[in-house]
């Protein structure tokens, strides 16, 4: 049966040999077993041993419509409303169980394969464009229920205006095509789970103007000349109980660097040609799709953040300040309206070359909003715990000799000091620690800069119906 | 057939003679020819045409179930969905009339009433009330098509959490009961469009502990011992050219002064029990459905709002810059929200007591995101403005000798200076007369000081699912 | 004595001819005798005997250094900090008679006159400037203590990056150079007080970089050729209990057009010259000392706000309330802030060309928070009033036969109806009135869109003692 | 010499056994040699170090009046302004040592010992105050250059306004009285520094009303039954390339456990008297010194901040944009407005019983501003780093075979990628580490939760001016 378990997941990651440097050390271990990735990979597990439980079966698999295998949700093309439901109860299943913390559950990257795929036919006739591999891949990839991160996003050197004019070098770039298949040198930022996948995703910024960046292409995580190096880990702790989150889902984030990567020809999708890969980004099934889940995961991660803020406020017995109501109440708001937006879009979705894809505009507003949203309420989730978010002490000091005092001295309304600890330090870790600050960051720069994002709203809005009636204020109709 | 046309309630409204107080004189002249009320008469009379106007005679008609006659939408009890957005469109199609501006379009207390009269039962049995009598009035209400105004709020003298333990003398409260019906002294506050509908709707504010000020019972305007005192009036020209809003849509409100009015039985509702006025406000259709009808109109405002914002922006050509974008940008976000939220609030609506009520807890969060919206937004109309909002010449100016060098010093990127001038008089009417700051308070308090409805919000929210998620990171699981 | 009395001044310009357009209609009355000037001229006219108060002596005036006269301070050069100071107390002892609001008080231009006098050297030796000129012209306007506005905002038609590609011709410029003086025609925006001053001093918008549109120069207001049109007109009312602003403080703002103006030589004081209009502005003591005059100026209107607000949460008995609370006190940290900015600047002023400059961008960023901390306040102001703000009734109506009703209903705590509507009326006329709110689009770009603003403020800080701290933290110092 | 080298600080700190718990372990090495505390003591020595600087002998020392050594100006009681600007240039040469980032440094607590002891008159004849034993506490403190660090908040269990009703038996408090000394037993929150300073001083909140909890007095860091708990330590690193904040600032913050600690008479200054703490607390010189020391170290703060944030506006080569340009400007607008206030506040000071105090409300509205401010503006560091916060590898992975390609890659403007990602690590520490987030969370409630300190400002303020500007315009004054 196609769909793996947790297991599978783990041997098949257990026997790749990516090369990884974490501290200045090439990591050695096999990956499961390394103190900094089982966390994650543990998690990865659960999630795929969800897949295969029987009770979710409808919401988490489909039986594919050409070989009759059981295939995971994150692969279904949506053809009709329901399949986009499907999918979306699907990646809250899922979500709940990361509590939405997961950037890179594997629905992320399954979804965005599967949204391209779907859209292959856009690629067609074009130079430098093998549609037909892609869908193959996509067929093969979702076969074996493979695992992806990808990276798009070129080293941050210069930002200004006229960086376009810079003979810049850094980036990630073609540098031969061969018999074999072509040749990559440079570096891409910022791969979440990078090193932990089957395979690596790759394609340019959307905006490229340059032949040699322009490209989309697979290839397995532990292909020779690439290398996965990691930014200092936010694992403090193995402790679930001093550290909560971060046991579970520190995903780690790499820069990848390509030193002479020759990727085969079957794994290229897109090359030289930037019009191509613009093309697919803007007009495929991608945006609309990988929002979609986006949305999704985020409402749970939304739920999560209120669950705590509302659990610190019964701890502290403040329920009966305004200012208290206030911040809850914008984050229930701010809930209800990414719930409602994300029901908006389905509803309002329409097909496009047989897919059924919800509605990209209103989805990118409400992704916009999750941008200026989520980092306002980790904010007010650090007032509401006051003093309560520094004393913090762990799971070693309730064990020790003090145990006992600190069980007492720390107490809270219906919880004892151990109890109340940990749940500020959930509060803390959510919204405070090196990881907490990291997620933050994430999803305030989630689908691009705030900034470019509050621009693509205005400028694809039609204004259609609204000038319309400020028209019927500047006539002066008699009636 | 009992909806009535334009004609029919101008000849209606024309007939009265209730006393309402202008600049401290007596209004003498019958409304309809009246220079203060004939502008926002004339609106009414031509949301009354609408009504009638063959095409549209599904959305804005019933066929009553008892007489067969065809009765006015606002007046429709909504049994199941489809009925919920059929109210939808004539709400919207009298807002596009309106650009959402007249707050008591008829709409708005129909609603009311017919919410409150399918929740008669609410009152069955219970001391004081009447529901046989107010299902009648109802009845009697759709089948004459009557327009009703409405108030509930006391004078504002004290507004401390300790107010309640004043003698407050100041309500309109019930003095005396006889065989003839309640005796009714004292004021109340703001009944828009007061003196100029057929009836007066009153009821008490909801929380009120004081017997004879619990009540609900409907006059006839022109009701002996009753007076409406107008505020200040906003409208300064009659011309739609100076004043394309005010000229048309300046509803007036009005403090209302009960001296000594006799209501007979046959009008009284509820009367002398406090409980029975509460729990009508709290557990009737009323809050739902007018919250509905509410956020329907809030809608079409925005849009207008958004239109003028975008044509300041075309005729000045600032498109290209950030600042501009994320303006009008945040006006587009917060118009999707309430259109998601009030879809949202139909779909996951419910019936009670066979009325197919609307989402309330997700409409409470739509007004009270607008009553934060609207404001915000019309301080973005202004910066876009900027000098151009005093830049203001009138309708004489261009028809004097001035005019050809006003045409043309004042011309903007594809308009002449008449006509840019007509849509900067129409945005600085929208956002910054005293016409168009008085719809700003009128949406910043609507249903209610938002620090209340915050506080609604926060108070009856669940947190069922949330908490859920919060155990998950809370127990230390071995999975 | 050169200082002139309020008679004095009311004489003069009732002796004016200028060409006023109002509503249509050429102003054929004496302007002290019209409806629409003399509440305005008569606040004048209040400044001018405030001059020669003799206990204001010293505060208000000073000794010519050349004649012996007794000169305005507004007209003062400051040699010195205690001449600073005493510009401050001048200028906020006529604040006060206006609550700040008049924005065209005479100190206004007196002190941008003084200072482009004071910096005249900056023109000397430069082509098409006449330095001399300029400061005889000072020298005789404090000897015979002139009034003045000016205008030098071009038509807002486009506002684009590339609008200077535009061939513009609608901005006021030189179309002819004769042996009389020089030629003007076009427009120019926003006079305040257009055509009800003695002079009109009129100069390029620094940025020009046409030849034709820089200049600057001084012509009487009744020059011939000269044309004001008037905006719509804010004052509805001339009762002071009524409007107890604009009756008195409503200044008009026109629009200039200039038909064929002809400017002698001997009132020009620049032309021709891009640079030297930009230079002028730039580098002289104008920008420093108008800034000094207007956050002296907003310190007073921001006081009376401030007082408004205390002054309903008096009425209302609603201090108690944490919003309440944090509304005031982020308007007394406002006020704060001003005062000790302004403060800050005077102390940190330097001495330039025998001229004692405040600190000026210490003033460009007082200025700056003004534009962003007014609007916000006045809009607290609007959510404590509530629907107070919206019950107003007039004096007509107190005078009315239903005065002691309103007087007994609209009682608030310690205040009768009649006393409360007047606080109420003060507050809603501040601001929601068209009056008030165009006083908070003033504030908003008061000397400059606050993006720009800005702008001016980033990129003119030296970061130099920031940037040697963070040196340190990134060396790795061995200590 | 009284004053202390470097030396002999960590010497003395060396020598003491205080009882701390980390990790749930009893600290057993000497501190001065603990990885965890070796880097704040450090710091902390050469902040001594610096006052035995004979170029910075008149801005770090004042010869005692009565012995004639040579004090550090922490202790300076100023007599007049000038001493009041000494201790500003004292407390910012010391905050430019460590960035403004040591809450803890020793003028903190230094200042409040001086402004207790100079205010020793207030317990004058009170019961169970003894003023004289405060005095002598601070001569000998002084003569010896102690330390302290010191506690005052109780633990954060029950913060409803009916908490006061609860039996609360948590909070330390008086257990006995006697010949010896009062016996103390119970908790205190976050002692800053807690166990590796000299003294610790212990003193009530300000509101307490039991007789047994109200107190003040100062003990040894290693008296007897006194613990320290600390919490989760927020050093990662003790690379100075990769923590260049933590391994030199981590103060550490504990939990402080009083298992019957019994407290000598001698240093016994108050207890059993809560009129006497609060009046102590809200009459003496405490506030206005302690909120000059933290003005004056906050500026320090927010230079680093601004620093950093321009640093990294020019590795990414943004400036240009108005986003950036705005938040900058914010920024610098904060930093002016806290040194103006700061200056302000000197400047309006004034002598109270032979203390010169600076302007207590001015400054109580600086560090309010503050609490706003510092929050938002590190947020907008986050905004700026982007992706660049996040790409965050070591100094060991520079060291590594990677390290030219890092390097290079890692390039910005003009920094190579180790300079540019030693510049991101030290924004991302200040702004996103946990020990960055900590730094934040103590700004934001530094001197009380806002909502209290903005209820005190709104309180305490006089109203008068204001008033009397509203007078004005409420009488009708005929002129």
């Amino acid at each position: 049966m196609p769909i793996i378990s947790g297991e599978d997941f783990i041997r098949r990651i257990g026997a790749m040999k990516p090369t990884i440097w974490l501290n200045g050390q090439k990591v050695k271990e096999r990956l499961p077993d390394h103190p900094e990735f089982n966390g994650i990979l543990n998690s990865q597990r659960l999630l795929y041993d969800i897949q295969n439980k029987p009770e979710l079966k409808d919401i988490m698999t489909f039986q594919s419509e050409t070989t009759g295998d059981i295939i995971g949700t994150s692969y279904l093309i949506p053809r009709n409303k329901e399949d986009l439901v499907k999918r979306r109860h699907m990646i809250q299943t899922w979500a709940k169980e990361t509590g939405g913390l997961m950037g890179r559950s594997p629905d992320y990257m399954n979804t965005a394969l599967t949204a391209f795929a779907s859209s292959a036919h856009l690629l067609e006739g074009k130079e430098g464009c093998f549609p037909e591999r892609l869908q193959a891949f996509y067929e093969n990839a979702r076969q074996r229920d493979l695992s992806f991160t990808h990276t798009f996003i070129n080293p941050q050197n210069n930002r200004s205006t006229l960086a376009y004019l810079d003979e810049n070098t850094l980036n990630a770039r073609i540098v031969d095509r061969t018999s074999e298949g072509i040749m990559v040198r440079g570096a891409k930022l910022l791969a979440t789970q990078g090193g932990i996948t089957d395979e690596l995703l790759v394609f340019s910024t959307p905006s490229t103007r340059d032949i040699s960046e322009a490209y989309m292409f697979s290839i397995p995580t532990d292909t020779k000349g690439l290398s996965f190096v990691c930014r200092q880990s936010f694992l403090t702790s193995q402790s679930s109980y001093n550290s909560p989150l971060a046991s579970r889902l520190e995903e780690m984030d790499s820069i990848i660097i390509f030193d002479s990567v020759v990727v085969p020809w079957e794994r290229v999708f897109i090359y030289d040609n930037p019009y191509a890969v613009s093309d697919l980004y803007r007009d495929s099934a991608f945006i609309p799709l990988n929002l979609h889940q986006a949305v999704s995961r985020q409402i749970i991660k939304l739920e999560l953040l209120i669950g705590v803020a509302e659990s610190l406020v019964r701890s502290l017995a403040i329920a009966e300040y305004h200012h208290v109501q206030e911040k809850i109440a914008s984050m229930i708001k701010g809930l209800r309206t990414a719930q409602a937006l994300l029901f908006y879009a389905e509803e309002k979705g329409e097909e496009q070359d047989g897919v059924y894809l919800p509605h990209r505009d209103t989805l990118y507003m409400a992704v916009n909003l999750f941008q200026e949203h989520y980092p306002k309420y980790t904010e007010m989730v650090q007032h509401l715990g006051a003093s309560g978010m520094i004393s913090i002490p762990s799971e070693e000091d309730f064990q020790s000799q003090m145990g006992n005092d600190l069980r007492y001295y720390l107490q809270a309304n219906s919880l004892n000091g151990e109890e109340r600890v940990a749940l500020f330090r959930l509060a803390w870790e959510l919204t405070m620690s090196s990881f907490g600050t990291r997620q933050t960051q994430f999803e305030r720069f989630f689908f691009g800069d705030p900034v470019r994002v509050t621009q693509t709203i205005y400028q694809t809005y039609s204004f259609e119906e609204e000038m319309e009636l400020v028209k019927k204020f500047l006539r002066d109709e008699e009636q």
